[in-house]
């Protein structure tokens, strides 16, 4: 249970309502996910964080099921519960198969691995490595 | 300067001249880089990460490109100064520009900040969030 | 479930039971929680601790309200579930507000933001910041 | 050094001045530092986070120079050097001495020590803890 | 519940049983844990894994049982709620007692603290404590 | 360089020298590492953390190699530099080779990996590793 009361669509303030049709026009869904309604208990929070996931979230150079991929790897690396629930339903939506899940696990697991390895052993950067200006 | 002493190609013990040679077949390069002479102070750990990165970060369902992009992301997240000069310079060479690496670290850092309000708040999951098996 | 028993009170041993005292007479409550419960497996560990948060988290130059307030910020960056309920509890007994908790969770997840991008990016630190003595 | 080239002022594209100038308005300095000079190789990532830092940090419900204590308490905790050394130079200027540096840091640390027990024993959350809606 | 389904014994393909028979003999068991039934979702993973803790878990120079007790300090500090209930249970198997664990997780919590003070204050490293080759 | 000045022996008030002596007869060496010195610009945190460390790394049912191998295992996952330095000194002077060290950093990455697979997939902890009391 959350530490703050969530904010249903139909007691919420205009300036929550307004978001939240943002959220669901942008992602085309009837409804909004506890994430937001959760942040509307501070609505300049709310209205922040989603400003800030519709930018940077949205295909750019990368596309949007890229992002989603990084996400996931983060958030399994920072133990996100909600986060891995939330965006790998995202991602799926967006035609990540079990098999690309697979891989995007593997690799986050295998940098958290060598990670520590580098770290670990305080291992000396390359000279090559260092980029030139 | 590393923990453990380095070990040079040229007083190498065989088993892991062979673990080098792999390394610079398969990555087309004249020499291996400090994170390989650093493990190879133990050998079985040199040959074992070698076979790990070796099969993970291959090109699979997610391309080689992918991967390294995926693998930044989690490198940012634990703060490995290696790993980031190491792995931005290996994505570089894979076709990284800079705006691609300004999405990569965008998305990561801003699941590092969603992933702190979810957790912080503790937000329960989303029912919908959650596979039917 | 925890790894270990709990001890409750009256099954305690008399060093155990004069730090339940302790704790409940500086908190003025009728019992402990299950933290102190646990650690009470470990007698040692259970004192130790206990000494540790009584000095520590007493009003200081900083005030007894932002010393819980940094606590919710740190826990929700390590994701301790636990200690976001009781810390959470124990700063909205001490005046903290809905608005209050929101501000410190915008603080802590946007400082996780912007730390993985100057990790990320590696940027040198100014000379200006370094402190001259 | 950092991964991407920073941009100086003299060489700013008019969008990029647009924010330094704001930067340097809103803090009074003669300057603005290499965490936005870096940022500052990808626009919409130096516009973003400024409006992110600008708005989070301003004075609300908390003062400025408790939200600058938050930001160090999670970066000691995440290890951002980089942000060590410029939010401290920031909290110092708000008002910040030694022994409230070292209070900031004794609750951080004790923070961390303490949400390892509670996550390594995995002890149950009291249901006193969670709060009734 | 997993994000994934998980691989039983009866319907698996004969590489992931070839898999779950070495487990299952490595450790005397009568079945194996959700954990490698999970990995069983993408085969080559779940192989590589397995291979990669039959080795680095085994007794070498340290014993298996300062292993499992090395890898619940890991996991206690990055709050892997499934890894401290498999570890603990299989370290207890190898003679862990509840006092053994409790000075496991007080060392691993009092690293967390101090690693956060060390970095917090951004201490230099003394000249003595760096190897000399 | 720290971000407060370290306190030397020769300027040092009697709580803190009496603080230092107690580490040099403690350790038997001739001085104090840069670490204490740190500490004592806040001479309770000085006091209070000696006497953890104190505590906490002296042999007990777990010898006190063992926990210098669980500091370090820790000391890498947080990526504490200061940390890696000064203990795996200490370390080596208690009797780790450099074979033990690759072991403690074998285990400690490879757990690093699989609490992101176990966290990652979201995996339920089985029905028996639960303890029963």
């Amino acid at each position: 249970m959350a530490l703050v009361k969530m904010v249903e669509y139909a007691e919420a303030a205009p300036e929550v309502r307004a978001v939240y049709d943002d959220i669901m026009a942008t992602r085309k869904t009837a409804g909004v996910n506890n994430f937001w309604k959760t942040l509307a208990s501070h609505p300049p929070t709310l209205s922040r964080i989603w400003n800030n996931v519709k930018q940077v979230m949205a295909a750019g150079t990368l596309d949007a099921l890229t992002k989603e991929m990084i996400y996931i790897a983060v958030s399994a690396t920072n133990n996100c519960e909600y986060c891995q629930y939330s965006h790998t339903f995202a991602a799926r939506k967006a035609g990540m198969t079990d098999t690309m899940l697979a891989e995007v696990l593997a690799v986050a697991a295998l940098a958290n691995e060598t990670n520590r390895l580098a770290n670990g052993y305080r291992i000396d950067v390359d000279a090559a490595f260092r980029p030139q200006f």
